[in-house]
């Protein structure tokens, strides 16, 4: 039999390029079966490996830079300098989760002493402390090749969490995944890692995906993409006879909130800000600004003008690919029969999948009867919607659903309406952004990048930042255990010298 | 149209007792109702009055001890004395919530200080804490009718959280819910906390159940029970247009392993210890030991012999009710024909729902073509899987999937095979417990009281111990924030004094 090939597609000239083998179903049951070998191995449970593997990674893919950017660019139409700033990006995120397996503390060691006389019953030395779950299957996000991808986010929290990774590479950027997955390869050979501790699959179609989904040993999923994707994912992984998480990141619509007041201080700054935010890199941004609330009245109407007239003069954005260039167009034409275009409408335009970008306008009090205005519409295009009041605008927002981000941009004398905002978001978003954009996602300790559904399918978790290493742990608990079999984190002379909670206190000290 | 009842039953006679009111699907809707607007009131986010709820629902829990208990010994069997120590367990996690919540670092409050000259973009102000994930829903379970029911612990780790929680009580005890609800209900009153707060739905059928998870508001489900339950809960809630976590405990076999050394030194204290874990209170505990691996020859068919005779020798048991009598007389029918009774066999006897406990004996070698040996039987009956080697023994363990806990009882001369033994029952256990029984699990603040599937469907948390509160969270940043909206835990000041990362290092200070 002839291996079927999936073939990269040059976005700004719609030229095919390189093919690659498609995986078939025995390349995913053997890198699953490998996965599976490699959980058991003790070397991965070393720490100091594991840092080692992160590090090396980060170190090999900044060394393949100029080759990596190169591929990238002619597989997603993104710029150099984007794709720079995203290796950049993969690299410290490697290094930032190496830094935390280091610290050691994200295990959540916790020492129960034993207390005999404890009411209603004796209590036993009780240690419990998070291990890694399984091996874990990472689907690649098309629009961000790097940070979300091959070596992304999902991947690094998952190593550092001590779990095998099986990445299903986005078949929009196959010859991009296949330079960093031999890049990771590589580093995973120079630590002295078992082979199945990572391993990358391409695929144009979702079987291998299904299929990697299905495998009883793969013990969680993380996803960035599409809702009808991330969603398929989740039913998929909860039918499954031991059903697993799915920690599917959906997008959303990500909306802001413009006050009187904000506009009146700084209108032309907002528009220039929000001009970009929604355009750049083809507004093709899980965080792009979908929907923004803004006051009726001149004002409101001056910013809405002034940002279709930066839209409207940029030029054509190239996309990542035909099916999403379809895909908005789709969304495009169900929009214009919601809303009017404000000077111009979104266009598809050639060579290759590019989109001309553009402002959409209704009123805010339509959503109660056309829910469907909040739909992601995946481009570089933007919805206003009109507020007349502040009960109007507490009413529309009510009906916003889970969102990964939500702005306000305001005015010292807007404390009041300010609140109430932050009450109303804080229950629908993951991020509330305060006189900014939400694109741009810092990877720092504390970022948030999740919310409700259908934000995200696993609302207590967030795929960037350093808390993102939790999905891929679960705890475990040790009663009066010889010190022999106790993981080093749970010893009693602390070992790594992490903070841990003794008897209630957090503590380095050794019992 | 008169409402349907559901009526209590003695199971230590059979004999019909008093009569409830079942709830409504209008009664289910009014209570999520009730519950999501108390979400959204502000006084259930003050935890100074989440803390004096919690302080005195468990006061009042205790000052109506005796009729608690009067009422819950005769819909469930179980002696008088257990159910003291239940209750008293059942405040003493009220209260140990409490102090979570006082100490408050539960919130993990991440701060990143902001850096323009971070690569490769400029790092805001990120404050990240966890928030209420929203109204939840708690199904109690029959036997524990205090710490796993109204006001078990799914409901005091949800308040603590700051969650509304409505309860479907168990059909078994709807008295002592009654009763217990009472309390909890007036405990909300108390402290000025809405009347949402909390709320009992009873119910004899599945269908209030179901409506309950249905419920678009609903945010979480807390369950404890049969694998049965939980996974058609986690089915229901997987299948809501907008999905929803279902925190399921499922009981499982709990292994344990005697090693020969073990037995050489203390086959008669093992023997006692093991006879009452199988035993007390009907065998009816998810951490009841349902399988036992023994090293096959003499000392161990000593040993099997022993605890037979001891568990013959007892008293017949009272089950909790006639559904599990039936259930486990379908599962001894089951065992007889797999296993070999030792001494006797296991049978039901009256008056009420009784039953004599008893052990069976397979060859652990025959797991390999009769998985459901591992099948839970939920009462006083164990089955002893007996060894030929180490290897049989490690290949046996092999093919447990996953449990509550797995305890192995072992002499120092066996470190090596003790190491292997951890590390198989590792991947397959939330708990390990050495020398000792899996039965009384103490509420401390490490204890895991979870597993892999299908001991439970949330590998990820634990119903018993202080991150039980973590299932009832969600993350939430908040970006360049004015001071006037963040939450006191996120303030420069840290006006609760409580740990926080900042910039990655745990302190107390302000900012």
């Amino acid at each position: 039999m002839t291996a079927t090939t999936c073939t990269a597609v040059d976005p700004s000239t719609g030229e095919p390029g390189a093919a690659f083998a498609e995986a078939t179903p025995q390349d995913v049951h053997r890198a699953v079966e490998a996965a599976a070998e490699a959980f058991h191995d003790p070397r991965l449970r070393e720490p100091g490996r594991r840092v080692e593997l992160l590090r090396g990674a980060a170190a090999r893919l900044r060394a393949a830079g100029d080759e990596i950017v190169a591929v990238a660019g002619a597989e997603t139409g993104l710029p150099e300098a984007r794709l720079r700033s995203e290796l950049e990006r993969t690299a410290g995120q490697l290094e930032a989760f190496a830094a935390l397996v280091e610290r050691g503390d994200y295990v959540e060691a916790i020492i129960d002493t034993p207390d005999p006389a404890a009411i209603p019953i004796p209590r036993p030395d009780v240690r419990r402390m998070l291990v890694p779950i399984g091996p874990v299957a990472v689907f690649g996000a098309s629009n961000f090749p790097l940070a979300f991808s091959v070596a992304g986010g999902d991947t690094a929290s998952a190593l550092a969490a001590g779990c095998p990774v099986v990445v299903k590479g986005h078949p929009s950027h196959p010859g991009t995944g296949a330079v960093v997955a031999r890049e990771i390869e590589a580093a995973v050979a120079d630590v002295g890692l078992p082979t199945g501790t990572f391993a990358l699959l391409q695929a144009s179609g979702i079987e291998v995906g299904e299929a990697l989904v299905d495998e009883s040993a793969i013990a969680a999923v993380g996803f960035t993409g599409s809702f009808a994707g991330g969603k398929a994912l989740f039913d998929r992984a909860a039918a499954r006879p031991n059903p697993i998480p799915v920690y599917a990141e959906m997008g959303s619509v990500n909306p802001i909130v413009l006050t009187d007041a904000a506009l009146a201080a700084r209108a032309q700054a907002i528009a220039e800000g929000l001009s970009a935010s929604v355009s750049n890199f083809g507004g093709q941004l899980c965080t792009k600004p979908g929907v923004v609330f803004v006051p009726q009245g001149e004002a409101g109407d001056a910013f809405v003008a002034d940002v279709a007239d930066r839209l409207g003069a940029a030029e054509p954005q190239v996309l990542l690919n035909e099916r999403l260039r379809d895909g908005l167009v789709a969304k495009i034409a169900e929009l214009e029969d919601l809303a009017a275009p404000v000077r111009s409408s979104a266009t598809a335009e050639g060579p290759g999948f590019r989109f001309r970008a553009a402002a959409y306008r209704a009123a805010a009090a339509e959503l109660a009867d056309r829910p469907e205005l909040l739909d992601e519409r995946f481009g570089p295009v933007v919805l206003f919607l009109a507020y007349g009041s502040r009960e109007e605008l507490l009413h529309a927002l009510a009906r916003v659903e889970g969102q990964l981000t939500a702005s306000v941009h305001a005015q010292d004398s807007d404390a009041e309406l300010v609140a109430a905002l932050a009450r109303v978001l804080s229950e629908r978003a993951g991020r509330l952004v305060f006189d900014g954009f939400p694109t741009g996602v810092a990877v720092t300790e504390g970022m948030h990048h999740g919310g409700p559904f259908p934000a995200t399918t696993a609302p207590a978790h967030t795929s960037v930042g350093m808390t993102a290493v939790r999905r891929f742990l679960r705890p475990i608990a040790f009663q009066n255990a010889p010190a022999s079999v106790l993981p080093p984190e749970l010893q009693d002379d602390n070992p790594f010298g992490i903070w841990r909670r003794v008897d209630g206190e957090l503590t380095r000290d050794p019992l």
